[in-house]
């Protein structure tokens, strides 16, 4: 340093003289000391591997492009591109050809090259990624299905009356007085639950019934296979996994309107049994047979345990896709990364499952239409010539 | 401004001589614009509002005087506070004493002044906060308990064999390959199952006897009573709920190694029947039939849900606490807000409802210092009473 | 209840022989109380109130549409619906033919009839989120940047080396002695920091040197200007800004890479000055004079908090996008609501902000292809008939 | 299986025939390869692995116990206890005697053990963690503090003025019409910034006097122990920071309040210069010449980046503790987690930082309890035998 430097060097910090007396002699090693630090010389990276590059707006607005272009955009969009690509190798699974011999024995179910697990929380069906969920159902686009009381109820009320859009900010208090159920930005006239009562009650009048008579024994996946019947609706998203056989498990299928309706039934009606025991060997069964096995989970709790945990029946899932906005710092299963998972071994050590870290609102449908719905008519010709 | 000044201002923006002329001829005015909008007069608050203060470490380390301060301390910190507010206002509600003529026509179960709900999620019981519920069904400080499958089973397991404390970034791959399951930082060898499966076949198999025998009608909460009961052990949570007859709610049984055990079990010896809807009669009742009601719960999914929509059947809880680390823009039932509750009428409109948005291990285990334990000569008393 | 009806009640429940004494003597009342809160009436709802429907995938794959159908899809598909059409408010307004008089007094930067100021964190510059901004910087779509040290940094970085996908739980201890670099699933070597330094050195010199010898009084704004043009490269935010006019703010520019570089250089050519208050100045201005004003901001920290102080000096600003996943409930500024700003004056009291709350890694691209790209021909005609 | 057993698993399942096809012929297979997958044997865990056991409130509320069992909690209490011996570590190297040699040359601020550096971001001085800091400062506890604009101002202003506890649902417009400013659940009335607005620019006169007449070089960490220095006032953080000498970094000065009035002065009295470039050098200087390091930082954004980035420059900080809510998978440096820190050579390869993810309001009082209060003796002894 020059001495009117080393004047600069002293004389911008006088406020603190103790400080710059070390600064002083130990100017010129300071900068070195650091300089290695901070200029550490680097290994080089695999030429193969993918540079982070984002969608171009100069080409024009090529949707399709812009979401392709997600896997080299890093985060979550890199999530999002990877979870495309681990649906799209379940959809080429499940589109591989099944041998003879193994048709000729087997069941319809694990006739699939990959069987689809598909779970979501009661809200999705509540919000207008239902008409994803339906459309999958409709084509017969998964195998099985676990979601929770709400998840189910929802659906058939939608096909009784509106759900709206609100607001996250609107006070309870003056809704209850209204009589308007908030959840998230979705509003539900409480009229919508008197219309799924007038609904229902006779159905479980017959339910009952049968029991007595026929000695049905009914589980929540049964109950949920008449309901899709009797809604005889086609924007039931129940009515489509009736029509193409797919079971829809809900253990606890009492935690929400039905089971309201259920109580007061009892009061009328008493006797009716729903077995859960009988849902967990079916569940089970549909791991266990299976050639492979994909899961794909919207949302946490119940949904996201229980098809895990089937799974594990079988040494893990070969395929998975989380969808959701848990963290995994409290230590609960709904925010549990999927590695987690293959420690108890719920995915096969050998998979590269996906999380993708976002509200599936957004997220699914545009899932669906890279994967499903982009291979609509090789998944739909496949099922028709079944 | 003096010719230097502006000369000033010109000179020192250079760079973008079109903005600098507008600001020379407006220069004025600008900052007054400004200054009214940033210094806009305020009215005057009401003066026995809460002042924000927190610890004065200078007085030494006095932590329930710490935790006292919390209150004013401002975010998640007034959210404990609240929350310490809302339960000991449970307290109090419960030790009220109990008119003559109530008793002699009320059961039990309703003659406390407030009937507390505690839902608990699976990871909490892997947890130590196991130890802050077991005390709490050890003095029957909480009336009726919700969880699920995992909230029960782990509880037993911890019986049988530990939990390690380990790490969230340990390798799913190579915990599975040693046999070892992960529960975030938590560690479960397999092993503790394999001894899980020991003890609960002969129970299993009683239970299908006894159904086949006797005709008795099993429910989860039947068959939890009864674990408890076999498990006979004071370190157990449902030990204590089956001693002080908590009812232990979870319809989902099925969902964890109960379920897997039961579904292996079923192949040797089937036959067994859960059922859900005589437990909804059951947890609907105690809510419809309290004087008032708390709700304490810790974690979403389905125990949050169960819990307030029992409470819906008497037109909402009187008090709730919530603690969690969900978060309402998903729309999940999960992450609501308690004024969500109030719209659909599972929280009272006049309440007072907390939510702490925290990891339940940190917090509950202070919530239950300044709430149960720091009442627990009166609240032992009063049960020892009886 | 027939005598058997009670029978079996009290059979069902013969483990808790307490509870059940209440509910056979209030068992009718029961469900009529529950009944009565379960199916409160409702009022009805506005007949225009938008209803909940998603997109029909049997329409086939159109992703416009799909994305138009976010807005009745609920939760945050609907707040992205509400950010486009609240980003094409402020396109629109920004298009709106401008007065004479006002054009001839007026400077160019408010002759915009909206003044959109972008904020982003730095990792969205190191994201392929980069590309979306660079295009708007491009076009001059927007009016004012804030972002980061990093955000300025990693941009010219870019220019001279690649970032590479990696992956969240690559271990930090083997990255470092490779001496690679990791920002989320994003991986950069330690090598282009050094190709930065190799390219900085001299304009730091040569910024000393004009400061000495012309009197150049710098401010972070002034300085990325200057790297912009020396930047020289179209794939550039910077060079763009540069292009464009458009103002860069980032006070605490030495929070970096950069701030390594100026504490190296500042040993071998000391004497630098980077002055933060006539950058305020500056950038409140672009807020106090412009017709209307526009916030996009995605992430949090301080170029949330800047873009919202600056636009308290207007008295808030007319439109505001904020895309981040931060949470109001530790009280800090990065997760407040749009609400909040509204509290202080930096959003108008009658303007209709919109939070996302999402990784922009996802959203912001959506977002820029519904908005700015969907509406390029109209805005990058605007732009050359100035 | 018996004929029966048969029958009865055909009969539960006649709605799906197909399914019960395989299932009868598989059935004895079915559980044993799952029970093979759920019962796979476990490598035995090391005997001195820590087990999972929460506090026992059966002997008393024993507020120090409770915290100490937080250790063997599991999840954030578990994270919590290794923050407290984390920090403890931090004390212990600050407290272990200095050598002779090294005392004679160096400056005070490296003669401590271990210089330990403090951020938090301005919404924790707002609130009560404020007095936590201000003991901290006061009793020279910590060596370096860095935080954001609002975290200077803030501090100031509660010298003139309280804040109080509102609520997070109250509304922006009411309030904004009564010009009351909302932080989470704060309220701060206008009238607060109009008083700091009186104080202030005597003092911002006097600054650029100084600066004209006896050329001083302002920067941030200048202005603020001015600022300090004139509050003179006990209760607050930045009076102690001047009395101790402890330099207080803030390199975006001009983010908030402050810069409003620097804003509004400059049309008043312009000239004000606030140099960034030397602040960074004294920052960075703390790092490089300290003896070892520690960081507590508290919450995300500038001052986490910056602190980290100061560490850089040494090749890492020997310890570290993270208290912040921010989440990794949106790539932004204030959600990473600490091992992204060790990649880029902020954190030593070989420390072990830790992150409690949870709200600094209920954490951090507790976490200067089990560690500055709880050594406060010796660790004053300590300063005051300087």
């Amino acid at each position: 340093y020059s001495k009117t430097e080393q004047k600069l060097l002293l004389g911008s910090t006088y406020f603190f003289p103790k400080f710059i007396f070390l600064w002083a002699i130990m100017a010129d090693q300071a900068p070195s000391v650091a300089r290695a630090a901070v200029l550490k010389e680097s290994s080089s990276l695999p030429e193969d591997m993918p540079q982070i590059k984002g969608y171009d707006f100069n080409q024009g607005v090529d949707h399709r492009a812009l979401l392709q272009s997600f896997l080299t955009t890093g985060f979550q969009a890199s999530s999002f591109g990877q979870a495309v690509q681990e649906i799209n190798k379940m959809i080429e699974k499940r589109l591989e050809p099944v041998q003879e011999e193994q048709e000729s024995c087997d069941s319809h179910s694990s006739a699939s090259g990959c069987t689809i697990f598909l779970g979501y929380t009661s809200n999705l069906i509540s919000s207008g990624v239902r008409e994803s969920i339906r459309y999958l159902a409709q084509h017969r686009m998964v195998d099985v299905i676990v979601t929770t009381a709400g998840g189910i109820e929802e659906d058939f009320i939608k096909c009784l009356a509106p759900t709206y859009l609100g607001e996250f900010s609107l006070k309870g208090k003056e809704l209850r007085q209204q009589g308007i159920n908030r959840i998230g930005n979705l509003l539900v006239p409480n009229d919508n639950y008197c219309k799924f009562e007038d609904w229902l009650m006779p159905i479980l009048d017959q339910m009952v019934l049968e029991q007595k008579t026929e000695g049905t024994h009914w589980t929540p996946s049964k109950m949920i296979h008449r309901l899709g019947k009797e809604i005889n609706n086609p924007d039931s998203v129940y009515y489509w996994a009736y029509k193409n056989d797919i079971p829809v498990f809900s253990p606890a299928l009492t935690d929400g309107s039905l089971g309201d309706m259920i109580y007061f039934h009892s009061y009328k009606n008493p006797g009716l049994v729903l077995d859960i025991v009988e849902d967990i060997r079916r569940l089970n069964s549909k791991a266990v047979f299976a050639k492979s096995t994909g899961m794909i989970i919207l949302g946490g709790g119940l949904v996201k345990h229980h098809i895990a945990n089937a799974n594990l029946m079988r040494n893990g899932a070969d395929f998975a896709v989380f969808v959701n906005t848990g963290q995994e710092f409290d230590g609960s299963d709904s925010g549990a990364r999927p590695d987690e998972a293959i420690s108890w071994g719920k995915i096969r050590m050998d998979a590269s499952p996906v999380k993708v870290y976002a509200d599936a609102s957004i997220v699914f449908p545009l899932l669906v239409a890279e994967t499903f719905a982009h291979n609509a008519d090789r998944l739909i010709k496949e099922k028709n010539s079944d």
